[in-house]
């Protein structure tokens, strides 16, 4: 365990820090623009709910765009356990990620999920080139686990 | 896209590629020791089927064994669109797994896994430190999504 980046914490990781902020405050205030900023034009997303995935930030966009309008009000996003790795142009993050909020069609919503960021330094700027967001599911029953938390 | 690394593939990315398909055939031969060999002591694991998460690779290791046992013979793994980028000691890989095989209580598996995997080179060796495998759901149904492929 001698890998000094691994203790100390480089430039590089903080400006990772700062994206998977700037995108939190952007699902909070569901401003697909800000959200978005971040995402690499040919991105490959492994989304929560169907489908297998999704590929490119047009993409990914317009399902933001459709999941934010979904709301009634604002998003709360909450994140635990942070981890941020960054060396050489090559960076991942991961976290758990809880969302909650009223939906328009009068439920509500209060989930724990996965997440897996991975990054690229495109042209001297952080860019997400993947994500990888899920829960797990019960195998007793095939249903996704929506109330679990860490 | 200026990125050199983006575009040649370096001795580390084939190494990462390298311990992938070491893991691969250890699923195959339900061999937990060679499954296991690339992952850090400290890991934390996102998996396909509850809990949220898993932590340490004795825990996964357990996991792994108990998942072996409920086999019926050798476990069937494809690998699909295998991404793979690494630099100054920070790695990541995601991909499609399919997972076919007989199980002991006479059933059948056959389901598509997305599977994104982080790396850290830890005394000069590639490690995995980060692992999240899942499959989405469906919002309608509330139900883990088995049957889709890429």
């Amino acid at each position: 365990m001698a890998v000094s980046a691994q203790n100390a914490p480089s430039s590089d990781e903080e400006l990772i820090r700062k994206l998977v902020h700037e995108r939190v405050e952007g699902i909070r205030a569901r401003d697909a623009e800000r959200a978005m900023a971040g995402v690499a034009a040919d991105v490959r997303s492994f989304d929560v709910v169907n489908p297998l995935q999704n590929a490119g930030a047009a993409s990914a966009r317009r399902r933001a765009e459709v999941w934010f309008s979904s709301f009634d009000g604002p998003i709360g996003v909450e994140v635990k356990d942070l981890h941020v790795a960054a060396a050489g142009g090559v960076g991942f993050s991961y976290a758990f990620q809880r969302y909650t909020g009223r939906k328009r069609d009068g439920g509500a919503i209060d989930m724990w999920v996965r997440t897996t960021v991975c990054y690229r330094k495109i042209d001297g700027a952080w860019k997400i080139t993947h994500e990888h967001q899920s829960v797990p599911f019960d195998p007793e029953t095939g249903r996704a686990s929506l109330a679990l938390a860490p």
